[in-house]
């Protein structure tokens, strides 16, 4: 076990707090991670858990060295709460990556928001290649005997968002989820993303990519596109979601640009550009974007496993 | 024209910032409203603007009496954008309320997060009854041409949630949204639920009750209860949503109170209780509450819609 830090101005924790703010993470390719089942889920994902940190309490002192269970439920948590933190804690140290205890306020630098999870870790922050996402997505459809279904998300404002959007993803069973990026870059693994994925981050395989990067894969791929647009499109649901399929949004404040709707001469290109809408009753023109990914995905979803029943019966 | 006011002390100006504590609005039956498009969006849907304060920037003088397009477009907004809150504050002026220019320092103080949309309201803040709502749903779906659709949601935790919910209630035709609240309160008019609503809280009638309230008046109702509950329950799309329905969702943490999974003996009532959930195929066992809300407020509208073109047929 390791000796307690309670200095926040240690250089362990100081690092690891830089990491809240974006240029940090780009740099180190790494990210911070809030919660038992957030790390948990990035272990299982095969993400490198670099550091555990956990809440020893306002009473501990440098270099001693605490029994997590036992200060965990002293501190009063649940017998659960302790052991499913503790298991996190051996299977990090497993890996041969240090666990330790920090004094509460060393740990407050660390962790987010008003819950306290008990522990954060760094976490190495990875995206996959498109080159790679052709694997991922492939062995993905094989799995589901299903046609490859990505989402893409143009330029998406809030990293909240973007959480939402992945666990929906992953709740619809999309096989992966590419950024499209106008500025060529995008801070995926932002804490408010990683939080509101409630972890499907590191489940879900994710690119960052320019759109004309984006759309040429999708291309190749032979994908259809349904392209969410306001104006002169159809209704969602008549495209056929069983074929090959790309969900693509764009930012609610100024949609998609115009790459995503342009038309060409080739027919077959034609018929896979599908410009598709959501009704829209009421007095806004558009939804959070979060939802309307919702709404396709499971749309996607509930039209293949109708399909799936229809064959097997 | 009002004469401006530009001490951040002013009465008026205090009395209105106060609009931004939950119970300063209960008292007072009001709530803020920040923007041209969501004040338009109340005062179509016959909410009371008591006052309208508009940012004259930071060099008017006290008791100035600044021309407001004229200000408007010195201080670098559109063309378009000026006319619009011209527009907007002559009606308001119409319905004999105080339209009222606000130094930028005063304005600030009543505005919400980065960006100035230039005008702020005072606007009452009214829920309906349960039994008002019967008569507004009726009228929706007699317009309509199908049976009444509501949504229920149980103690919705987030403002940002609420109004993502009802911005997709609204979108997708729900007649009305009931909120089930535990403590048999809610402050619905937050100004974030109002701003991520995008106006749609002003649309679509609300109200609030206790949900032994809400569930009788169901039952009164007769409305199928398509009551969102991860397990042992059906697929959501295998109840048909063109029946008088009611969709039912709990928060995020706790799903939903035991109450709305009682069973009955009653065979009319066991009829009516549909325990439904979305398929979760990624590692997370829930959805973020609005994207569950707006899946399932969607796919009712789907069926609808379906159920139409067939008929016409």
């Amino acid at each position: 076990m390791f000796a307690a830090i309670v200095s926040v101005g240690n250089a362990r924790v100081k690092s690891a707090v830089r990491l809240k703010e974006s240029k940090a993470r780009r740099r180190e390719n790494a990210c911070l991670v809030d919660g038992a089942r957030e790390i948990e889920r990035a272990l299982r994902s095969n993400f490198k858990v670099k550091t555990l940190f956990w809440n020893a309490g306002s009473r501990v002192q440098a270099d001693e060295r605490p029994e997590l269970r036992e200060t965990l439920l002293t501190s009063g948590r649940s017998e659960e709460r302790a052991r499913e933190i503790e298991a996190l804690a051996l299977k990090v140290d497993a890996t041969g990556a240090p666990t330790i205890p920090l004094g509460r306020a060393a740990f407050e630098k660390l962790s987010f928001g008003d819950r306290d999870e008990g522990v954060v870790a760094i976490v190495e922050a990875r995206t996959a290649t498109l080159e790679e996402l052709d694997t991922m997505i492939a062995a993905r459809a094989a799995d589901r005997g299903e046609a490859p279904l990505v989402a893409v998300v143009e330029d998406v404002e809030k990293p909240g968002n973007l959480g939402a959007i992945l666990r929906s993803a992953d709740g619809a069973g999309v096989h992966a989820l590419v950024v499209a990026s106008t500025r060529g870059e995008h801070d995926v693994f932002n804490p408010n993303a990683i939080r509101s994925s409630l972890g499907a981050i590191f489940h879900i395989p994710i690119a960052v990519a320019s759109p004309s990067e984006v759309l040429a894969w999708l291309r190749v791929g032979g994908y259809q596109r349904a392209t969410a647009l306001c104006d002169e499109s159809t209704p969602y649901t008549q495209i056929d979601y069983t074929r090959p399929t790309a969900i693509i949004l764009g930012t609610e404040a100024d949609g998609l640009t115009a790459i995503w709707s342009e038309e060409t001469p080739d027919d077959v290109e034609r018929a896979l550009l599908q410009k598709v809408r959501l009704p829209m009753l009421g007095v806004a023109d558009s939804l959070n974007v979060s939802n309307a990914a919702a709404i396709f995905f499971y749309e996607a979803r509930r039209v293949r496993m109708a399909r799936r029943q229809a064959d097997d019966r």
